[in-house]
This record gives C-alpha cells, sequence and structure tokens, in this order.
C-alpha cells in the first residue's frame, strides 16, 4: 500500500444523512497518519476532478461536527455519467492527471447505482495504467434500491419522514365533517419502499387508507371501487402513492398525465394529479395532490438515529477497508438481527452493484390486498427507530456551510 | 355567574397546536369545580351542537396528556357561517336547546376571524333570550391575521416549519451545478406572515432569493428581470411564494394559471407553477415548483416550543375570564418586551376580530427592496425559538385518537 492522499465525493440524488457518511470518511481518515496525509473532497463529485475544483478539508474542520446535522450533499454532487474509457479516454486523462498531482491513493464515492458505476469505471481504468489506488463506494439513497445491502443509509430517515408526515397529513385530512380525496406522491422510480413505508402510519390509525407501489400492478377499475367504496364510508380517503407506479403493461402511469398549460404546451404532471384527475372524472369527488418533493430527503429535522448513526459507520468502514488494501468495493449492511437490532458491516463488488435495482420482494408483499406483511414491519421498524437531535439556535437549524472557511 | 357546564370547540383551518389550546382549556375547567361541572367538545365545532354530536371529555381523560403534542383539530373543526338570527333563525333554536339540555354555561371557541364571528352571532341571539352564558373565543390561525392581538397561537410553529424547511430546500436545490427556479408556495391568502418568515432562512445564508408576499404588489418585469440575474450569476434560484400574492391591480395571481387537463377541463394550479410557467415562457430556464401543502400547518415534529407554551396559556386564560364573568371576548397575547421575549395576555371585543384581518405593518417593510426589515427579525424571531420535545414509540410520533375511547 502506498502511502498517499483521499478524495471523497458525493454523487446522485442528496440525502438527509449522506454528510454523516461525508463525516464518518473525514474523521476516520483523520485517524489513519500512516496511509492518509491530506484529506481532498471533490466539489460536484466526479465533475470536481474534471475541472480541478475542490475542497482542501483542512478549510472546513471547524465546521466538522456540523456535518452529520447537515442535509443535502454540502460538497455538491453531479448526475454525470463517464463513458468507458474504451470508448472515450478524455475524462480518464483528467482523472489521472488530477490523482497523479495530488498523489490520491484513496477514491471514496459516495452514491447509489449510477456512483457504484463511476467507481467500476475508474477501477478499471486506473488498473489498466497500473495507476495503484483503492476505491470504495459508500452507498446512499433514500429510494433504498441498492442490492447487496440490507438497506442503505438514507432510507431511514426518509421512511421516518413518511411515516410522521402521512399521519400528520392524515390527521390534517380528516378535521372536516366531509373530505376530499388527497393524493399523497411519494419518491420511488422503480422501488416502492418509500412509499410502502406509509403502511406503518396505518397501523397507527392514521394513515393513508390506499397505497400504490410499482412492484404491484395498478388497476384502474379496482382503484375507482376502492376509493369510492371508502369515500362513501368516511367521505374521506387518503391515498399514498408512489412517482414510478405502473399499469398492468409495465407503463408509468404519471406518464399520462399531459396537460396543456396556459401557453399551450404540454405539461407533464405528477401521477397524483393523474390519478385525482380520474376520480374527479369518474367518481366526481374533489381531490387534493400533495407532491412530497424534495422535503421528503433533506428533512433533517426529522431523521431517524440508526440510519444517521449507520450512515457515519458505512463511511468509517470505507477508509478503513482503503486502508487494508480493499478496492473496487462498496461497504454494505447486513443485518444479524432484528430483535435486538444489530448490523454488521461488509464489501460486495461495486460492478455487481452498479446496475441492479432492489425492489421490495414478493416475500414482503401481499399482491391480492395491495398491502406488505409482517415481514415488512419487521424490516421497516428498526430503520426508523430513534431521534438523532438537532442544534437549534434560537429555532433555526445549524447546518454546516461550504462557503465558510476557516 | 350561574354553575353549569362547559362546551369547547375547535373551527377553521387546522394547526399544529390547537390541541395544545383544547388542552389548556380542559385541564383549566378541570380545577375550576365551584364554576364547571363537566366539560364537553364538539364534534366539528358548531355543527356538532347543531347536529347533537359531541365529546364527553371523561371518555378521554387517558389521553389528555397527549393532545398537547398532536396537530390538527383533534375534535374535528368545521367552515360554517351562521347567519344572523333575525334572518334566520333556524339553527340557533336548535343551539339554544342544546345549551339548556346540557346546562351550557360557558361556550369557548377556538379559531380564526370566522370563527370569532360565530361568537358574535352566538352571543348576541342568548343575549337576545336571556339565556345566561359566557362566550370566550381563543384565538388560532398559522396565518397570524387576527388583529388586537400581537400574534396568534399556531403561527409560530407553522414558520418554524417554514424557516427551516426553506433551509433544507435551498441545500438541496443547490447540490448540482446547475440549478432549476424553485419555487415553494406558501399558505396566506391575504397575510404574508408565514412566507416573509422565509427570510429568516436567508439570514443564515440558506433561503430563497426572491420571497412575494401579498402586502407589496407583484411586478411581473422586476420578476422576471430578478430571477434572471440570479439566476445567470448562481445558476440556481429560489423563490418564496404567498399563495395570495397580487398584481398592481390587486388581482390573484394564482387565479391566472389556468390550465386545461387531459379531459380538457379547465384546471385553477397555484400560483407556484404560473410563475415557473412565466419563467420558463421567457427566460427559457427550467422550474421546479414546490407546494407546502398541509404539512405547513400539522408538523407536530417541528414547532415553536414558545407557541405550544401560549397556546396552552390562551386556552387556560379563556376559562378563567370565563368564570370570572367576561363575554363576548377573545383572549389576546399583548407583548412587552423582546429581550427578554415577554408577554402578558389580555381580552378583546370579539365582535372588532370578526371581520379584520391583521398584514403586516409596513415598519415591518422594505417595499423599495422587496424585503422585511430589522423590526420584523425582531418581531418573529422569539416566536419561532425553542423545541417542544414530541413523543415517539419506536419511530412513531403518539398522537391523541378520538377514536380510542376508555
Amino acid at each position: 500500500m502506498l502511502k498517499g492522499n483521499l478524495i471523497y465525493g458525493q454523487s446522485g440524488g442528496p440525502s438527509s444523512v449522506i454528510n454523516a457518511s461525508a463525516y464518518g470518511v473525514i474523521t476516520e481518515a483523520q485517524k489513519n497518519h500512516d496511509s492518509i496525509e491530506h484529506i481532498y473532497v471533490m466539489q460536484h463529485g466526479i465533475e470536481g476532478i474534471l475541472n480541478n475544483h475542490y475542497f482542501d478539508i483542512d478549510d472546513y474542520i471547524h465546521q466538522i461536527d456540523l456535518l452529520p446535522i447537515t442535509p443535502a450533499s454540502a460538497f455538491g454532487s453531479v448526475r454525470y455519467k463517464l463513458k468507458s474509457h474504451t470508448d472515450d479516454i478524455t475524462d480518464y486523462i483528467k482523472i489521472l492527471d488530477f490523482f497523479k498531482n495530488k498523489n490520491i491513493r484513496y477514491f471514496i464515492y459516495n452514491g447509489g447505482n449510477d456512483s457504484m458505476d463511476t467507481c467500476v469505471k475508474i477501477a478499471n481504468y486506473m488498473r489498466s495504467v497500473n495507476y495503484d489506488i483503492q476505491v470504495i463506494g459508500v452507498p446512499k439513497t433514500v429510494d433504498n434500491d441498492l442490492p447487496y445491502t440490507d438497506h442503505t443509509p438514507g432510507f431511514g430517515s426518509a421512511a421516518k419522514f413518511i411515516v410522521n408526515t402521512m399521519m400528520q397529513i392524515s390527521l390534517d385530512s380528516k378535521v372536516y365533517p366531509k373530505g376530499k380525496v388527497t393524493i399523497v406522491e411519494i419518491m420511488g422510480r422503480h422501488a416502492g419502499w418509500l412509499t410502502a413505508s406509509s403502511h406503518v402510519s396505518s397501523l397507527q390509525g392514521m394513515g393513508p387508507d390506499l397505497v400504490y407501489i410499482p412492484e404491484i400492478a395498478f388497476n384502474e377499475t379496482k382503484f375507482l371501487e376502492d376509493v369510492n367504496r371508502i369515500y362513501q364510508k368516511n367521505h374521506n380517503c387518503l391515498i399514498a402513492v408512489s412517482e414510478g407506479v405502473k399499469d398492468e403493461t409495465g407503463d408509468f402511469l404519471g406518464l399520462r398525465n399531459k396537460t396543456t398549460d396556459a401557453f399551450g404546451h404540454n405539461q407533464l404532471g405528477g401521477v397524483g394529479v393523474y390519478l385525482g384527475e380520474i376520480v374527479k372524472q369518474n367518481l366526481g369527488i374533489g381531490y387534493r395532490a400533495i407532491e412530497l418533493s424534495s422535503t421528503q430527503r433533506a428533512a433533517a429535522f426529522i431523521r431517524s438515529k440508526s440510519d444517521v448513526l449507520e450512515a457515519i459507520e458505512v463511511g468509517r468502514q470505507a477508509v478503513q477497508y482503503a486502508v487494508a488494501g480493499e478496492t473496487e468495493k462498496m461497504v454494505t449492511i447486513n443485518r444479524v438481527s432484528n430483535n435486538p437490532y444489530k448490523v454488521e458491516y461488509g464489501l460486495h463488488e461495486v460492478r455487481d452493484i452498479a446496475n441492479l435495482e432492489q425492489v421490495i420482494p414478493n416475500e414482503m408483499l401481499d399482491i391480492e390486498n395491495n398491502n406488505v406483511n409482517k415481514k415488512f414491519y419487521d424490516y421497516i421498524i428498526p430503520l426508523i427507530e430513534g431521534e438523532y437531535e438537532q442544534i437549534y439556535d434560537r429555532g433555526v437549524q445549524k447546518f454546516f456551510n461550504i462557503t465558510k472557511k476557516r
């Protein structure tokens, strides 16, 4: 193992705990003086390396304890897909130059499937030119769709936000004698984990009456029957729907919602509005569509303690594994037991993870009743447990601020 | 003063602290055995009395400590405007019958302007028939638009949610090298208090670049100039807009957003989408519109401690004043000092409050720069201070549940 410097980067959609992983990486790297001399952070992930935009962590050490309580990607993120170096070598020449200039021997990349794809490609190229570097992926996604890990940091906190927000929306939407059909659209383009977490609210008697996820094909006739039955009984109906819900042919429902705006343009609306419109059209019941949007992945003020602690730990583990000589692998979380909840950390080849999506397995679903079963609850409850304390100054959360250098 | 029973009701839009006021009313009424024998609560406010639907608080005493931590209107709310008894006496005969049957001598009604109008009308009628009853209003509105009170319970917590959520959205919206114009639509049909609170986020360097409130006329030319200038500089622009923002002629901008849906119907969209469309049309910049919707008034997981405590206290004060013989008045909060923050409680005639709306006074605004000034910050900061602790059970908030009788 060569002694050298470490660079860390954030990639893909932000989460409320990705900076907790940054904290884990940075503080663990600081402890490994024998292997790691200096710590850099990419500005906007891999694009920072291509443009020579990076941060020297020494400039931010005074704020480092704010990282675990700060949502979104504090160092900037990116959605940039590297071509294979055999197709186009341009980017790789820049990356190699940067690595050599800065003596980078540890490349720690924090993100989801696409970020692991970046890890694969960089590792492949560096191997081909005999540049010695340890490439380790740190998992992150609110969608919980990474394979070979029990779950992914970011999911537990987003799920906790969904569970508690759906309870609050449920209470709010039922205050009047005669309500509406309220449809809440939740993130998850291919996997319904976040949307399905709202079943936990229903366990409390304060959740959605109906939940639609991509894993179970949407049937419009059944949908209208169910909404009508519930509304006629309760004068109210609360629905949770995943943005990625699909019909029997596998087409996204959201793509059907072409509306024409004031300027005559076609607008691609959300699936919530689409479902509301078919309710209004077919049942004559008014609706309200709520899109939780970015608040669900950035809500630092309600996070799961186990999620935050695990996010820190996967960062630490990444550094430990890299220093131990591991490369081209992603840190994984392996559940040992549910009660008490216990996990161990491990590794899996990044190339297996790059292009695979983990949806909710059938064994956790009650497909016939459009529901989840006990296995799902046993899986999810430990992930939302515990509250991680935020720091407030006169009512305002204190956050890490990249514009404030030492 | 006649010894008798008390009935309490909730009316108008819910807030995250109206049940804290219910808690104040109920627990204070319990202490006043000499005047108050029994405590009832209307189901869906005044409509509960008209339909003989009510709760006996004895059935819920085991859950009473959950009220201060439960958002929305736990006993149901209503939007029902009583006619004057001189126009139509039907409702009043039912109300008088109910009062006589249940020996109601204390009528405590919790809500905003319209709820105070209900207090006025009931008090007028009861006086005309010589039915002896104390009618006291308890203030509630997230919009903070009630006059003769420094502020209204519900506002501080909603404002705290807005301040912290806008910071989170700001961080989230700026993670990529090239962003969009993000427009967040915030409640407040006539008063911009909630939307203006997002200026507090900007004080932290993590808030909206531009804020639009009903108190300052919207100028489209200036808006497009400002958005373009900021976007060209930062590749990003975050906007907070009140749902009630108006143009120079006083018309709501939101009413302009007539879109045609998939079924050929005209849809009335929000002002956020409208602003986004004029940005796209005129500047060719992509946008994302976020409507915070009911989450902003129901977010129990981030509330202001001073707001919760004051909400409890206005409930207590209402009972104390009623028992002391006061009637046809609403409890008010009078600010004594900002530093340290100190308030006193008082009363004001409900008839003055019923039809008046308190907007942000000019002295707190910097109209020329479409901004607020120090007076606004001095006013708002104490209202969002402190965190009120929620109770979680395995990651899920514990809430009062009206379906669970003792």
